[in-house]
């Protein structure tokens, strides 16, 4: 049994603590969030008791930290939970700062600690089989990754002035997933970016409409487009092309209906809502797994390094977009 | 919060004992099985006890039993169940003999529980979604409905032996989809049968492969093919068709893959293995309704004359195949 | 070069007309038609003369025949054709009455011409490579198979009252594609139908709305339904199931857009509108094989006696459909 | 009737005159080939003559030249036809060489003859209705379009080391592609590409796989992603997002098959082998859209312009290729 310490009691967080509850491995303990009302509402829910500090999460009678809490919290966070020694799963991105990033990881350098970063689309079942197809050499040598992620509605300014910029903050899924299924580290970025839906986005000198290419040191290729905004929905396909084939993996919905009258032909269900309608295995599947890492003293299988590295090559995207050059990446 | 006997600790028995677990308005406080050390095994993975007699089930504490016991014994444990007052939650079919269930309909006639047959394909969310798109009006009138229904691997004759045949056992899922997709009552049915998978079935007289039409008062008209054996997986598919359009329920698989090689174009994965697989959501929601339904007082959406109804088709199924001839049934 | 007479210079005939046009092994010499101006406009178009008589057609210039004129002139001008020596190609169906085309198939057995029927739905590409599957042992033994044939459009009452009813005019292309399809000939035929669409055809004892169900010696089965108007288009499918496997020819499209709107998911072209429309190969692929019949002095792929087989089925559905009961068909 | 000479009589000429026969305003009456007895068959096969000279083709009884020869002598007929007012469809691309193709543009500025370049992947159907439904504002504004083009199998290395490297050669179509779904100009081009199918490649300076990304002032997107060797067959697909919705066009099939086995589920025709089989309706369809301009007097829809400009974006991906920092191109 794995007793969970929650920060953040959010959205995110909630969603969070229902999993802990359906995972006969785990059990939620303390919960924490600025807003005491937050936490006391999920503590409740849960039978778990709501502190009052961060301290009083990380007691003895905590195994482990969920860090849902908003992106500028996680590296103190991490800092903290490593040093009291316990297993640590946070939430997407590390940080928007990559030097504070590293000097996170060096601070915690020695506490060896588990940690895993929330990278919930490696874990989505579509996604993961095409990485597996790819790993177990279905389509041979991989040559492109195309990756379309595009939001279903454009998140509120208030949000949009914080997140990091679309790079950092939405395009950072899918650097993860290039590096996941190149499988070769990304050594070369190109982007374009533009502000074509909302234009106060100029204001804040993000964009909302975003391409980049990457290129590894074998040659593979990946193109990631993002948007912020897809009026018919949450659109999330990749593809891997290699030597001997292609995989895909296509968008999904609630239901397999098809729907046919006079002015509607072949008619489907809408793209599933936004991610936590889209990825719920995903979420219920990275818990298992990180709770099975450290049940089984495995390093986990989404590292630190793997969050420190997505936010290079969005650091990459972000300084080639000003640049209009080739940035390259260390391997 | 609705306290369950369970009745039957066999696949589809644990099955929903873990259903049970998942619904916070429930709970599992009793489990009966005529092999002991079955019940004991799911009384003792959900805290429920172990009864060794029906009686002990029927007990003070429980107020409602869900029947996963052999199909000969329903009638008995209905008959029972309503006596002692406790809602009931009944595996399809009520029983092989009309009689039987016309005798049991009136043996309980005065006891006034909720009675719900576990008819789960109806709350399929793709069959549901079908339904619900028909009884609002997408396609007009129906004219006609036709269910695909093949099962991916013939049963052990030992299980067909006492399955009460193809029509009693396996279409009358689809003899009740009929009756829920057409909003009416089949009058006429016609029915062919082959032995075309397992010779041996002649000796017992039963069909492995099998067709039915069905005519209701008002013309509408629905087409039923059944097969014991497809070698390409469980094949679940219906459409509704009518005035102004048509809607279809497809299969289902595990992930949106699709895979593209140098011999096989856009493979997908194999559809979901069997029921269990294919029509989880389905047992889950039908639980859900039935405690909605006990918890409010109202009807519950399947009825015991639901089940009835539906033996009655293949009933007649039957006697057209021995006959060669329409067979009319009551409205 | 086959020197083709053409009988009607209707829809039909125009379209075969332009067809010949198109075979480089073929030319059309003379056209005929009781509307002497339809046949001089399809004369004047293709270099043809316009002939004045069925005999003056007949004549020592012309191999072979194409009869797209009426119904009720085929067995006349196939028995007249057969006389004079010629090459027959003849639209569907031979006759709606069984004893006239038993009549003229004993009239012109001595003739040793060769007669091509043209049921063109054998030469879709989609059709026919079910059709070649299936014979290649691609899914084992056939045991079901399942067509769907609905008209877009309800055809006006003129021509409903002379079409010989639903079965022996629209399901007799099913009819003729079952037979191709399962490789064995239906000895039992079971029908329903139904008049949903048009009350006006109840007063001409005729359906709009029905379904078949058929078996072989061996128990092979087949399951036909049509409608006479679909709201969202003309509607061709039909899938073989066997042993081993499942192959189906799915619906037409004129392009392969799919579009995404807020309102609006997954929508693609509409289905091709009509038999013109849906079977444009198939028109020109059962000419050049009736001219690759004749100059090779083969036997045609589609024969007089499988003109007369399907009407048989569609007499047998017509009489299962008045007296409720199984028809026997001779294998 | 527009009286044509062709030049070139290899596969490509063969088939435009193939397709000129089918065209009842058009002609075929020279064809020339640097291979005599190639010319010589094409023109037996047509009733044309075989000219031994250019000039000999370019005579008063031709209205209109027809270029499929190889990329090198374009120019050169380019001008001596429009010199002798000849009307002029060229194969792409019209040269190699964006200084040669901007003094041809000198060269024949006044001689006012309609010149239309084969983009043929314009006239496809599907491409065509996708970019029909976004001009006519079906999915708003536009903001990214992505073009997804491998060949199914590496052409020859003698072919690869003369067609001018992957960008000029084989995304060219792309970059009309490109072009004509964003209704503006590109202004800005970032380019990657990869040797991972030959490495002889690298000896002539070429890449077998690539990606483009590039921009218009206004901010839309373009991706391209090419390959020369997809096991899988010649994948063919683009969509355009825009502020409403998105267009998608899907690979195509010779039918609509699906096979279901046991190992292999869904399975689907192979795509259409390569462009001769996978676009016949563009061929024709270009060929009728220039004689229909020729015939009235308007401006081809494919100008010499477009031809230039797709160079100028190949020679853009070039250039940022080498330097990896983005290339402008003039609006």
């Amino acid at each position: 049994m794995l007793r969970f310490g929650l920060f953040g009691a959010g959205r995110i967080g909630k969603m969070h603590a229902d999993n802990l509850a359906l995972n006969a491995d785990a059990e939620l303990v303390s919960v924490y969030d600025v807003v005491a009302e937050a936490a006391r509402a999920v503590a409740e829910k849960h039978g778990a008791r709501a502190d009052a500090t961060v301290d009083a999460v990380l007691s003895d009678d905590v195994d482990a930290v969920l860090i849902a809490s908003s992106t500028d919290t996680h590296v103190d966070l991490i800092t903290a939970a490593a040093e009291a020694g316990k297993a640590i799963l946070c939430e997407k991105p590390i940080d928007l700062d990559i030097d504070r990033v590293n000097k996170c990881q060096a601070d915690i350098a020695d506490c060896k600690v588990p940690i895993q970063i929330a990278f919930n689309r490696r874990y989505d079942p579509t996604h993961r089989a095409v990485h597996d197809a790819v790993r177990a050499g279905e389509i041979g040598d991989v040559y492109q990754v195309i990756i379309t992620s595009r939001d279903p509605e454009l998140a509120p300014m208030s949000y949009l002035q914080v997140s990091g910029g679309l790079y950092r903050d939405m395009m950072i899924h899918d650097f993860d997933l290039a590096r996941f299924l190149l499988g070769e580290e990304p050594v070369e970025v190109m982007a374009m970016g533009s502000v074509l839906v909302e234009p106060e986005l100029e204001t804040i000198n993000d964009v909302d409409t975003a391409m980049v290419m990457m290129r590894t040191a074998s040659g593979k290729q990946c193109h990631i487009n993002c948007s912020r905004n897809a009026a018919y929905g949450y659109d999330q396909r990749l593809e891997v092309f290699g030597s001997n084939g292609m995989v895909q993996s296509h968008n999904r919905r609630a239901t397999t209906v098809e729907r046919y009258t006079k002015g509607a032909t072949a008619q489907r269900d809408p793209l599933l809502y936004f991610f936590i309608d889209r990825y719920p295995e995903a979420y219920v599947d990275e818990l298992n797994d990180f709770i099975d890492a450290v049940a089984n003293k495995r390093e986990p299988s989404v590292t630190f390094e793997d969050g420190r590295r997505a936010l290079l090559l969005a650091d990459a995207a972000n300084e080639s977009l000003r640049s209009g050059a080739v940035v390259r990446v260390a391997a």
